[in-house]
């Protein structure tokens, strides 16, 4: 398999495209914006999904499901949200086809008008409040901790396969609180998991923080995000985790019975990942040979290929790594035994590269007769003789040292591309130069964050929830300001 | 909790409706004919899904993801599909919305009319085919062994949650081969694996059988499908397994090469179960007092209620518990110890019978002193006295007993209601007073099926896979059969 993958350093949007296409992970459909995912892609989706699931049940979260379509009228009940929402999106207005009468197909049948326009949910906010209204009475009921796995569209006019498509898939969290303080806490405990996750399991660092009142989302009172940064420097925002307030209780007239009887509105959160986490993963780790991929989300960990001559050695081999495969397998690893016919040791060589297989083993007549395998690691593009009786402890090591060096590796590449600066004219030079983050001073004005972004197309990703308290001046206007934010242009 | 639950002698549909709603499964949302599916439903459903997920990957198929929406044009590519599907069905024909030139609210934009109509997927049939077109070249693309999770919508007039609903969660499988033979093979071979998951996991008997021409899948040449009774004599079609023939691949010009290098049409298989299963899982086992679920779809499997007056009690009977819980946690057993303060015993007893957790142990201050818990089981509704020593292994031994005595019971109350009938007499004597499934001879013709159908409002669930070959008449016009059918009222 050739692999003719366009160079990250010659078009790094083109090689994202391609990779996308060649490694089998998804494609374009015939419906405008919306996107296949392939086999290949959506096993590691569902890799990603089982290891959120688990943290937000560990968070004592439970999943349900609310419908697909939501009222209109519904959307206009909380002001904000309706402009960020209700404007580009996918409006079912008709319930019937019926046969055209000149016989061309089938039409839409104008008797089968809706009375209310129904829209494909964008997010499910209101059709959920609408819903804890039912459920929600007294303190008893609260929290009120609830996840939905669902598909949602947004009528995106430029699309991209994961990072910006009209469909996608995605997990959106529901919470309702008695107090103010829990709702706040449990926004960020969800950007925690979230940023836990994208380390750990995508080996994507990202930092931590507060979106600016102009990037919040449309009904929220406080945005917490986590942002990673891909190899071109440009950020990515990976999940955002919001504090409503009491917005939807009011819009939807939630409330409860305090202990004390008092009747009262209850605070709400919201919190969701989506696809575009694909994307992440792809854009963090891979490279101009193809995929790479963090153990922990390769749907195959190991590969193992023969090299051979007839028949007979194929046989000699497959008997050699039966038992192996077994005991990998009991150790919890996925394996591949790659023993098709159809193609040559180079071809599937390439192909595992170019799908990012962590380890990939190789066997052939000196390593039958001297009891060895050649193991490959992807990360590194390495390869090492490991004599066979000690190879599964090998590789179990290799799996970890790869998902550490994938995340250590990230982080350097985040860590140096993260640049202070103190004027406006150092602050575009690094944009255009160096590109990354640029940490700068603000003076915390919507004008300021507007007129930067017009002029440079650097958007402030976020606050850092860890951000020093220091003395300085905004680049743009020179007003004071007390902390750096953080500028980047983004996906 | 007091249930207050109608009986089921009184209004079985009553029954039911109220069941659901009182269990925590699901509810009406405020969209015509879509429903909340609860997190105690969801929860049944996960379990529903993880167990089948995993027969559909031992069998060799992997999941992917196609689009919600379906052009319109595709429908009209296979006659009889876009008669059987696209007329009842959410069009969406705008992309966007725009504040109301009266403020009154928001308003579909007519500058934003799609140009062709887009369905949101009944099935996804047509879409899926398009894909393959691109994914299928050579016979070394097959078989292709395709599943998706997904949500479809069918405009139903009368819905009822679960049973009937305009949206629904499903999962379809549509698979690709080179030959005739291995697409009827597999058509086959996942009806096994639905009856394997219905009789085994659900704890639920199902007829294996052919469907008639008349009540085949729109586009299919041969349904095989899964057929269950519920606890009034009625039938539910529970799976169902299409044989599609070439249709598909002709209306989407899908071919492949053979090794011979000679392009020829592909076969296809389509295969779906839906949470309808719920309705199915809900009708055959519960009973007057609530819900009754089989052990391995339990949410919670085993729940502890202590009998305790004030905190010291409560201490006592916690630490006593304490070991058991993790003990049952480390067996793979769910288990619940609710020592909400709020509920008395008996709330609590009554609230887990409603739910159908199929073991429930009680420990009070007696039980402390003997070293005893009392458990009683779901199922029976009896109670024993059982030495906490030995308490682990009994719990394992009666959650496997529960599972088959469910199965058991149903499978006696199926059997004792087929009746063979030689005459239509006594056809609709036993449609009428006995009620269940009817096996009868027929002539084979769609006319009389649909005679006896508006006559009887009974229609042939199935050609069961094992009926013998016997020599008759039909029942109803007298002409010779050489097998029985069987018939009933279904939902």
């Amino acid at each position: 398999m050739s692999k003719n993958l366009t160079k990250r350093s010659e078009d790094y949007s083109k090689w994202y495209n391609e990779l996308v296409a060649k490694a089998d992970l998804a494609e374009n459909s015939g419906v405008r914006g919306c996107m296949v995912i392939k086999p290949y892609g959506y096993a590691i989706w569902e890799k990603m999904q089982a290891a959120l699931d688990t943290m937000f049940k560990e968070t004592g979260h439970e999943n349900a499901y609310f419908p697909l379509f939501i009222p209109k009228s519904y959307f206009s009940k909380e002001a904000s949200h309706v402009d960020g929402f209700a404007k580009e999106c996918a409006v079912v207005t008709h319930y019937r086809l019926k046969n055209a009468e000149d016989g061309s197909g089938v039409v839409v049948d104008p008797e089968a008008k809706l009375e209310e326009e129904l829209i494909v949910r964008p997010t499910s906010e209101t059709i959920i409040w609408d819903t804890y209204r039912k459920w929600i009475q007294s303190y008893r009921d609260l929290p009120l901790l609830i996840n939905q796995w669902a598909n949602v569209v947004r009528w995106e006019m430029r699309t991209r396969l994961f990072l910006r498509t009209a469909e996608f898939l995605w997990q959106e969290g529901h919470t309702a609180h008695a107090t103010e303080n829990e709702a706040i806490a449990e926004a960020k405990q969800m950007m925690e998991v979230y940023a836990t996750f994208a380390e750990q399991h995508m080996a994507v660092p990202v930092i931590k923080g507060l979106k600016t009142e102009s990037e919040r989302f449309a009904g929220a009172l406080e945005t917490y995000c986590i942002e990673a940064m891909m190899q071109d420097g440009k950020a990515l925002q990976a999940g955002t985790s919001h504090f409503l307030g009491q917005n939807f209780a009011k819009a939807f007239d939630v409330t409860y019975a305090s202990k004390e009887g008092k009747q009262q509105h209850v605070w709400a959160t919201s919190w969701g990942v989506s696809t575009r986490l694909m994307g992440a993963l792809i854009m963090t780790h891979s490279d101009d040979n193809g995929l790479v991929l963090p153990p922990k989300l390769a749907p195959i960990q190991v590969v193992i290929v023969p090299i051979y001559k007839g028949i007979e050695q194929l046989d000699a081999i497959a008997e050699k790594v039966a038992p192996l495969v077994k005991e990998l397998r009991a150790a919890g690893i996925s394996v591949k035994f790659d023993q098709r016919d159809t193609h040559k040791p180079g071809f599937k060589f390439n192909e595992y590269e170019l799908k990012g297989v962590p380890v990939r083993l190789a066997i052939g007549q000196r390593d039958l007769e001297n009891d060895t395998y050649e193991v490959a690691r992807r990360d590194t593009l390495t390869k090492e003789t490991v004599a066979a009786a000690g190879v599964v402890d090998h590789i179990k090591q290799l799996l970890e040292a790869i998902q550490e060096n994938l995340y250590t590796k990230a982080l350097s590449y985040r860590d140096t591309h993260i640049t202070e600066v103190d004027s406006y004219e150092a602050f575009k030079e690094v944009l255009e130069q160096k590109g990354g983050f640029v940490s700068a001073h603000w003076d915390g004005t919507i004008e300021t964050e507007a007129k930067i972004k017009e002029e440079t197309k650097a958007s402030i990703r976020c606050i850092p929830i860890d951000a020093k308290e220091t003395v300085g001046s905004c680049v743009y206007s020179g007003k004071p300001s007390t902390k750096r934010v953080l500028f980047a242009k983004a996906y």
